[in-house]
């Protein structure tokens, strides 16, 4: 009933065409993969092995600005410097997920073309190293409406459902639970975030012991229709 | 640098007037709490043991309605039944924090008063009982504009700071970060959930290993001020 966190430790640098799954794998395998187990892995690294980053040309603040403007399918909010916008995966972030931390120098790196694409490619590269059933999940940072600061949500996924849906369940004293679909992948992505750190440079994390809902979900399940969206 | 998250067995129903930190007791007990220790309570048990309940009278949805009504400080949108609020802490969410799921038949739970000050409460007894240092979270379950399904957050705290503030850190590579401040307590709530689950009637989880922020910080810190709000 319990779940573990563990940092996956001693990934190095990765450069584009690198194997994510293989520089994850000195660090997995002090970890003993087991079925069920949860890797999480910052989108940083899936994007510079994929090499979905631009080198800066000119003045870095002005090509920051036409990199969010091109990476934007549309842009939701402006204020300043700061652009909420939504990326052409459907997720809405700000800079369109343009991001300076953690690139190399003179780098700027981008949200992976198709992140659930990428999740699914390192679990089946890990599920054979480990022989084991897996779920992998690819994280980056948002920020919230309304609240304060930022946590890690799932933009890519394979291996599970991404809602846990308890839709027709009952509570404990028999009704119908209002609370019914649960973005367990999030909370996931979140947990793992306690133990990854942005200042450390640990760009992976792995959860055991949580009965992930089964399905072949996408983080793209994630992504609140727009018709449904009240807030756009 | 590996976090456990347990969940706390054995609270039975809670009942107005019941000490919260004495219904944990048990189940605490078999999980020796030690310094550090981040506990994290579903606002349910708090607000019936605090009363912060309504007897249904008359038909219940027409009741429901007025409750959220009653309840919300300001209606931010509406759409047919749902209603999405700021409540008088300052919180947005679905229904002004009105539930039916896990009340007590013919009977609806509102948010705790001062949700702060209770996990204050509850944090300085349960510290008493076992002689350590601990935090405590209350959580609830809110939804997200743009992402499908739901997450538990933190809507009281004591004991850490809310936010990990990384302004100033630098990446790795020796970048500032740009990811500066990290709404750690609402990770540590979201990782609770994967072990309460709102079908099994487990109201709370211990969160081991997690070094928190210090400080003496406030769920309301997470309420991001209106006049910074891009979304209201």
């Amino acid at each position: 009933l319990s779940i573990e966190v563990h940092p996956i430790l001693g990934v190095g640098a990765v450069s584009p065409g690198d194997d994510v799954a293989s520089v994850l794998l000195p660090g997995l395998e002090s970890l003993e993969p087991t079925d069920g187990d949860v890797i999480v892995v910052t989108h940083k690294i899936v994007s510079k092995a994929e090499g979905a980053m631009r080198e800066v040309v000119g003045d870095e603040e002005e090509f920051k600005r036409l990199l969010v403007e091109a990476e934007a399918a549309a842009v939701i909010r402006r204020r300043g410097d700061l652009v909420i916008a939504e990326t052409r995966h459907g997720f809405i972030c700000a800079n369109a997920g343009v991001d300076r931390s953690n690139a190399s120098p003179g780098t700027m790196i981008l949200l992976p073309d198709d992140p659930d694409r990428s999740a699914h490619r390192i679990r089946r590269r890990l599920e054979r190293a480990f022989d084991c059933r897996l779920v992998v999940i690819i994280s980056d940072t948002f920020g919230r409406p309304w609240r304060h600061g930022l946590t890690d949500i799932a933009i890519g996924l394979s291996g599970m459902a991404a809602i846990l849906d308890l839709r027709g369940t009952t509570d404990w004293m028999g009704h119908e639970l209002e609370v019914t679909e649960v973005a367990v992948a999030d909370e996931l992505t979140g947990a793992a975030d306690l133990v990854m750190g942005k200042a450390s440079g640990i760009p992976a994390a792995l959860i055991r012991g949580y009965a992930a809902p089964p399905g072949e979900g996408r983080a793209r399940d994630l992504v609140r229709p727009p018709g449904e969206d009240l807030f756009r």
